[in-house]
């Protein structure tokens, strides 16, 4: 493990010898570590103003062979090594909350930028296509993902019978997909730093033959090792906090795929529910507060 | 309610008689009715590419005194009104999912962007300053705002003792406001079509003399009626679905502002976590899939 | 509800006068109205150690006809009426936690024993019958009821595919019953004072055409209104408590029969999650504390 | 594990060899193994209708050098290493449904009269007295267990603030305590197969200075182990069902016995909240089902 902390130790002991131009990829990687560890050598010194050569003799100066090594321990620092402790140690201290919310908004909003430029439109098509078969569709999300499973569950029950989210309770994981077969589909949701249960789960339905779909913000994630489709949405690691905010952009756009299928469908269950929730007055109604 | 539906088939009835430019607003509005309910006449016509007095012609053709007349009655429109079954005529088909993933990511994105543009600094730090002194946080959203609920009471917790989230289970939101006081805050989250249950348990908050934070998508909201601060992030009403996108990266920001405020606390806390965390082994430390 | 009430004030004001005979029978109804409201005119004599013929004239006292008019009022009282802060003005006030925990535990044993005692066999062999044919079953509990629910539904998990339990949540009871069918049956628990929403869910399920089996307190419980069967198990009011120790131990005995019914497959279910279990270490095997 | 094991392998094995009382007692080991493994010789015997001689000789038979060895294994046996399918190929096969209820509801009956002839009320008072003077009660239970604690939570809720549920979800069991203090009280409840975490957790909250009360099914239960106060009820193993009957009433005493202490307090809070269930309609308070 402490192979991967030194790169960070590294830059910090080498920084006062490094250029003009190489510090500014320094600052770079230590403030954007999770972005910078896919870049390519020259989208990173596009980014910060700097030559393609300039990243790679900042590689050499750290003793690196090329930048594709630094990369790809940045990489690893970054999926599964990197303690909470050490992402919160190298967040930046906010001077006032304007800084601190500009930041954090504007890189959910470089993070779905990034989701829309890169995602992989036939995955989605398939992701789409394989739900929509399924004999049951299990949502699998722990741990902060768990949010974004049960929120995707939330809406897949309109549309789907048979769907069921699967997250930490009084049965665990192995026990909710006890029944799960080869007609069914398992959507994982995986982030870093990707919770060993679900990966255990994932490698569980594999076992029994359920098609996978993750959504996961790398193709070289722990998740989408076990998928037969991936959706990728980068998180954004904020300090202590993983902003899901892209792959909930992502989820949206699933769900809107998916309900563009089954369109008679809802339209016959909402108009269902609609007299269920005014009978029983679920929604706000009242003008009264508008007044 | 009849009122607010005809405002949609007035549009749709009248929309042979309307003159190109018209067209253009007329279509933007029944795709965007969501966004256009809350632009001005100018904005409204500069986002389709007319002149603003061609936007207020366009009301006065509906037989509106003017486009505020207009504007006033699609905000109603969309606030309380449409039903969902509503919503899904209105929404556009897809003829791919391209095109599907594009649109809701973009409209992702553009409330993001509004979020940042509109959010007003003092009521962020007036939030933050609350939730900080208070005894009590009790994090309430219901339906699906309480996974928005659920993030942010997962984050709290690392940060501050007795939070709480409050949202639909064996008690009810009341008997989980019991015991709160005036020394405690109430976050509360709650998006178009404003759940009932929400409103009524801000206003027993209210009456038991609880600070309130509202998150919400306007100040004409019937949650931000409420609260002593309120937080704007728009929604995204896509067909049947509730985009929460934009609220979320606002809930992480205030995440990390609070953070900000207990730097030293976080990293002891982490540190304790870590290694536990480690003990147990709850995150994934296998290198067998990156290799 | 006045009407209601004045029972036991009618008790109160009459004590005075009451015989010697009568005054048992008063203390017994006022501390027991909950068994006395299901006993017989002959039962409740015996049980307190009078004639019947003086339990007929206590009624006559009271102002009732006879012991039958009493009696309905008392269920009536009991059933929807007595709000818990009238349940724990009536509630015994103990000395002791000896005394308080023999009371208690003695009427739960006294309603496991009237469960017993009052079970009718063929109900109960049509309620097996009915879920392992259903396509989906449904397990339906709000408020404590839900925690019956969670832990019936936590073993059909184990015995059936398409075990849901509704209860509470993000999606509200009819979302989560929205695509039952006359295939599907819904196991209904509810408890005095009968959650409102558990019988609105019950009464969509029936229009539904699903089959609805009912576990409650008795045949003039508003669930056994829904019910195509009904098993019967009492709860125990004590104070502000609902005891569900009898209707928990009538569920043990329906797991237990549908398990007999399908004991090969749940043995090759737990191979399965035993070998799971030991790898990823569920379960305590550690001896060390006992030595 | 495989001597544990052994014990039932070796009783079958010999089953020939017995005498006719040994084979009563053989018999009456294997189908109530959970029970035997907590009575004496004398009470075995009773039990049975054989001589405490009879039992000491069975023993013998099987290679022991007295009961006490024989009932040290069996205790081992019971604890943590039968596994659920040993259990399901022990459990009696029903030839009918009425069988399967009494022999159910008969042994849910025969635990709440041992726990009543055996509960040590002193600590008993113990526990109430802790609980009462905690800042932070924390109701920890894990698998099905995690109903009790649901069902404790539920009621304390009413009588304590900062009552807290500690079970599986989005946040781990350590997250959830990581803000308790020497000043709080965790209330454990844990059953055979004592869930891992559940003791864990235990240890975790006993670092911290917390104090302990567990409710468990003896004093050698692993969990008793971390408690400075011990409620003991047993659980009653069926088949692969673990009855948590007699635990529910245990827990419904020691409720009321806090209730006591702060009967003024909760009149005020359901006088409270009988205003807002009626004001919002929770419960059911129409007759037209019962006429």
């Amino acid at each position: 493990m402490e192979k991967y902390v030194d790169l960070i130790k590294v830059i910090q002991n080498n920084f006062n010898r490094l250029s003009k131009g190489q510090k500014l990829i320094a600052e770079f990687i230590m403030n954007n570590y999770d972005r910078a560890a896919f870049m390519t050598a020259a989208t990173l010194g596009e980014t910060v103003g700097v030559s393609e050569s300039t990243v790679v003799r900042f590689a050499n100066t750290l003793g690196y062979d090329g930048y594709r090594e630094l990369q790809k321990e940045l990489q690893e620092l970054i999926k599964n090594k990197l303690t909470t402790v050490q992402r919160i140690s190298l967040s930046k201290d906010f001077t006032d909350y304007e800084n601190a919310l500009k930041l954090v908004v504007k890189k959910d909003m470089d993070n779905i930028e990034k989701t829309l430029n890169e995602i992989d439109y036939h995955a989605f098509q398939r992701a789409v296509e394989i739900t929509l078969k399924a004999d049951n569709v299990f949502v699998l999300g722990l741990r902060s993902s768990s949010f974004l499973a049960g929120y995707l569950g939330f809406y897949l029950n309109f549309l789907l019978s048979n769907v069921k989210v699967v997250t930490s309770g009084p049965s665990d994981v192995f026990e909710q997909l006890l029944k799960a077969t080869d007609e069914d589909v398992i959507i994982g949701i995986s982030y870093p730093r990707y919770s060993k249960r679900t990966l255990e789960a994932l490698d569980y339905g594999k076992e029994k033959g359920c098609k996978i779909i993750g959504i996961t913000d790398s193709l070289i994630s722990p998740a989408a090792q076990y998928a037969d489709t991936t959706l990728i949405a980068s998180s954004n690691m904020l300090s202590f906090v993983d902003s899901l905010v892209a792959p909930m952009s992502l989820i949206n756009a699933f769900i809107i795929a998916l309900g563009t299928e089954k369109k008679n469908d809802i339209t016959a269950y909402f108009e269902d529910l609609e007299k269920i929730w005014k009978k029983h007055n679920v929604y706000n109604t009242n003008n009264k507060n508008n007044k």
